[in-house]
C-alpha cells in the first residue's frame, strides 16, 4: 500500500512538481483540531484513544476529498516506512512516536492527509506545490467545514479552537511555506532575514522543522501566532514578508551574477555539484541535498531546461535515508546508503542534458 | 620561436608520452661539468661569462644531437617564457635567475638540453618518457663523450669532474625519475617510503625539485652521492630501489580495491575528479594536478581507455600557470588564471569518454 504512495513518481517535496518555479517550493496549511468532551491523545486511556479514532476515521470516510484516500495505523507501519513518510512531510516525528490508535489518512494524490492521535485529535493538512496560501487556505477552509459537518469540535467562543499546546490555541492553524533561497545563503544575508522575520512574528525553519538545518538551501517560514487575528488576517501578513523575501532572494542572485569574481565562483559550485552528482560513489543526504540545491538555481539560470525542474525537486525527496533504503528494499548501514545515494543519483543524471552556460540568465 | 617548444603537442611531462605507463612518467640524467682553466660562472666577470658562453656553444654546435636546435639565452626571454620552460624541466630556476651570458640549447624533440652558464659552465641534460635509466644514461654518456672531444673538462684523477657546488663533484651525475604514486598517498606510506629511501642515499622531491609538494601525487627519486661511486653503480642502487617502489605502489593500490569500503572511496575520488575537471570554473593549478592524477590512475585502473594517458600526461605540463598564461597571449591575476585553466580543462575533458567502471581491473 505503501509503495503507491512512495513510487508515485509525481511525487515531490510538495506531491506534485507541477506549477513550483523559482523560491518557492510548497505551501502548506495544518489545521489542530480536538473532539468536544474528549480528553486530548496524551491523557487519554488506550479505550479512550481507540474511540477518538474510530470516531474520527468514520467521520473522515464520508468526506469526498478523501475518497480512495489509504489510511495508515501507526503500529502496523514499519521503521522504515514511518521514516519514508515523514521525509514526505506526510506524517510527523510525534505521530510515529505516538501511542496505539494513531493514523494517518492520505489522499491518492498526497495532496491531503489527517493524522489522528497525534498531539491533538485532529491535524488536517493541505499541500500544493508553489506559492499559493489563498487557493490552499480555502481548500483546508472547506475540508474542515465540511468535517465539522461531523464532528463537533472542541471550541471557546472566546479563544477559539481548544488544542493540547497553548502555541496553537485560536485558530489551530500553522501555515508553513518552503523556500529554496541559495542566493541570500551564499550572499550571507539569511541571519539577517531569519531576524527580521522572526520579529515579524514569524518562524524561519530548515527542511525538517524544528531544529533542523537548512540544508539544500532550503527554509520552512510560518506563522507563530495563533491567537488574536483571523486566519485570513495572518495569512495575509504571511503573504507579504514572503513575497518581500522572494524579491531578496532574487536581488541577491542578480547581483552575485553582476560581479565577475562573484558570478565565476557561483557558477563554479554549479559546475561542480553538476559533475560530482553524475560521478560521485558516495554521496551523504547533506551533501546530496546541497548539489541538488545547485541543480536547481541551474535550472532558475536556464543553465538547464525547466522541464528538469520536476526530477530535481523529486530527488530531493528521493535522496533522504528513508526512501533510500525503502528503494533498496532493507534497511543498512549510513556508509553502504550513501553508496546507493550516489548510484541512483549518478543514474538520474544520466537523464540530464549538460549545464548550457551560453544560455545564462544575467538579469531580471 | 619558443611556441614551437610550447605548441608541440606530443610535448608532455617528458617532452613525448608515447612509452609512459603506469608509475614511471620519466627519466632524466644530468651532468654538471666545467671548462678547464675558467672561473665558475658566479665568480666570472661579465666578459669571462660570454667567452665561456662562445666556447660552449660553439663546442655544442658541432655536435649531431643537437643539429637543429634551438638557442635562447636567457637575457632575450620574457618572464613568461621563462615559466613556461621551468615548467617542462628543460632549464633551472637558477639559470633563469642567472646573469648574462647565460642559456639554453634545446634539442628538436626536446628530449636533450643544455643549459649554459648556470651554476656550472655545461649542464647537460637527456630526458625521455618512461623508466629507462640505462638508455639515458648510454645516450648522455655518448653526448658528453662527443663533447669532450671538443672541450676540455675540469676533471681530476682523484676526485672526478670539478664542479662549482661540492655537492656534484665527482661524477657530475644527478640520475632522476619522475614517479606517480597515488597508491602509497592514500594508503599513507609515503613517509615510510621516503625514510628508507633517504637512507639509501636517495633524495624523494615533488614535481619542481626541492622545497616542493608532492602535487598530483608526483615524486622525483634521485641519487644523492656523486662522489666516490661510478656511475653505472649509482644507477644500478637507483634502479633496484624504483622497482622496489613500484612493486609497493602496485601492491598498495590493489590492497585499496580490495577493501569494499576503501575501494568505495577510491572509486568516488576519481568519479569526482572527472566529474569536477569536466565542470568546474575556477581551478587551481594544485587542485587541476591532483585530479589529473586521480584521472592517470583511471587509466591505470582500465576506467578510462589507455590512449587518454598522453593527453592526462600532457595536461599535467599544460595546466601549470606559465602555460596557462602563454596561451592566453598575457600574463594575468592568478584568479583569471584559475578561470582560464578551468577552461581549457573543461573543453579537454569532451574529447573523453565517460569513465567506465565495468572495466575495473581489481587485481594485478
Amino acid at each position: 500500500m505503501i509503495e503507491s504512495i512512495i513510487n508515485c513518481k509525481g511525487a515531490e517535496l510538495t506531491q506534485s512538481a507541477k506549477g513550483s518555479g523559482p523560491v518557492f517550493l510548497s505551501t502548506r496549511v495544518r489545521l489542530a483540531r480536538n473532539l468536544v468532551s474528549e480528553v486530548f491523545p496524551d491523557r487519554a486511556t488506550k479505550a479512550q484513544r481507540q474511540q477518538i479514532f474510530s470516531r474520527c476515521s468514520a467521520s473522515l470516510a464520508s468526506l469526498k476529498t478523501l475518497q480512495g484516500a489509504a489510511v495508515f495505523e501507526v503500529e502496523a507501519l514499519s521503521e522504515l516506512e514511518r521514516k519514508v513518510l515523514i521525509e514526505r512531510h506526510l506524517v510527523s516525528r510525534e505521530l510515529c512516536e505516538a501511542d496505539r490508535s494513531s493514523a494517518v489518512i492520505i489522499s491518492m494524490d498526497q495532496s491531503s492527509s489527517v493524522m489522528i492521535n497525534e498531539e491533538d485529535h485532529l491535524r488536517i493538512q493541505l499541500l500544493r506545490t508553489g506559492f499559493h496560501l489563498k487557493k490552499v487556505w480555502s481548500a483546508i477552509d472547506a475540508l474542515d467545514t465540511a468535517l465539522e459537518e461531523h464532528i463537533d469540535y472542541a471550541y471557546s467562543p472566546e479563544l477559539g479552537y481548544l488544542t493540547a499546546c497553548p502555541t496553537n490555541l485560536g485558530t489551530g492553524m500553522r501555515a508553513s511555506v518552503m523556500m529554496h533561497l541559495p542566493g541570500l545563503v551564499y550572499a550571507e544575508h539569511m541571519e539577517k532575514v531569519v531576524r527580521s522575520v522572526n520579529q515579524l512574528g514569524l518562524t524561519v525553519r530548515g527542511l525538517f522543522g524544528e531544529g533542523s538545518d537548512a540544508t539544500g538551501h532550503i527554509f520552512q517560514i510560518s506563522n507563530q501566532q495563533t491567537l488574536g487575528e483571523e486566519e485570513v488576517a495572518i495569512l495575509s501578513r504571511l503573504d507579504k514578508v514572503l513575497r518581500t523575501i522572494k524579491d531578496h532572494e532574487i536581488n541577491a542572485r542578480y547581483r552575485l551574477l553582476e560581479s565577475e569574481s562573484e558570478r565565476g565562483k557561483l557558477l563554479d559550485q554549479i559546475g561542480r555539484a553538476y559533475g560530482i552528482l553524475e560521478n560521485a560513489h558516495i554521496l551523504s543526504s547533506n551533501e546530496a541535498m546541497n548539489l541538488l540545491s545547485l541543480l536547481r538555481l541551474a535550472v532558475d539560470f536556464s543553465l538547464l531546461p525547466e522541464e528538469f525542474r520536476a526530477t530535481v525537486d523529486r530527488l530531493f525527496i528521493e535522496c533522504q535515508p528513508g526512501h533510500i533504503q525503502f528503494y533498496a528494499g532493507h534497511d543498512f548501514e549510513p556508509d553502504h546508503r550513501d553508496f546507493v545515494r550516489a548510484e541512483k543519483l549518478r543514474s538520474e543524471m544520466r537523464n540530464l542534458p549538460p549545464l548550457n552556460f551560453d544560455n545564462l540568465v544575467q538579469s531580471k
